[in-house]
């Protein structure tokens, strides 16, 4: 298994969202090749706008697991973290991020975004995840086809 | 009642959040001179490295409320807010946040952070609560005397 066909797990993840009448993101975390969790976008079934896909999925495996270090953990997420994730994946110490659609890309298709990159949280904190970006970047894209922000 | 006087609130939050056995953060929040929710660090409690006070009290009072909209509302904090914390009021759209002790001051009493302050985060984003920065600083900075982190 390869990095296209984790990210296309959370591409599923967000459309999966989108059918729940969320906003079209999702995550899913894996260790050692096995998928151990994932994640949707819940902010309109859970009335909380914090709960981001990568954010929701990170608190919940750790405190299910009783886990809060995340170096052996791949996180893979069809739009590149917002700083609030970004955050989030530093205090939990994620040892890598895989996204799909850039903060940038994302900006463009919404209106408006924190216009601050992962790389940017990462590069001034203390535990920085290794990041791959825009895996299968025209598949992350439609996601968002036809979605009023 | 002014700053000051939840200020002090939020700060025996924070000591409360310490005898509890976690990280020393402590933030309320206020509506219209009342405060409705209070909220303290709890990632030892709940093994939730993400379960920072501000990010914790603004999830759990949109979810029980049923408000995702917190314009209206000041956020005190012991502490300024991370960029995940800082980032959880973008997206509920917290109207003001007064807080004691700086990133900067954290960071040099904890040995790290993550190095970009709410104001860098907010100046960036689509929603930009006001700041009230410093209130009450020689009692914020107390709270962290003799703790190890």
């Amino acid at each position: 298994m390869d990095d296209q066909f984790y990210m296309r797990k959370a591409i599923e993840v967000a459309l999966e969202a989108r059918k729940n009448g969320n906003q079209p993101f999702g995550a899913i975390l894996v260790k050692q090749d096995k998928i151990v969790m994932t994640g949707e976008n819940k902010i309109n079934n859970d009335n909380d706008p914090t709960y981001h896909a990568e954010i929701g999925l990170i608190s919940k495996y750790c405190f299910e697991n009783k886990i809060s270090d995340l170096t052996e953990y791949t996180l893979y997420s069809s739009c590149e973290p917002c700083v609030m994730c970004s955050g989030a994946m530093v205090w939990s110490s994620v040892g890598r991020l895989v996204y799909s659609v850039s903060y940038e890309q994302f900006a463009k298709i919404s209106g408006s975004n924190i216009m601050i990159s992962c790389n940017e949280v990462f590069e001034k904190s203390p535990n920085q995840p290794k990041v791959v970006a825009n895996i299968i970047n025209e598949e992350g894209l439609k996601v968002f086809e036809g979605f009023k922000f």
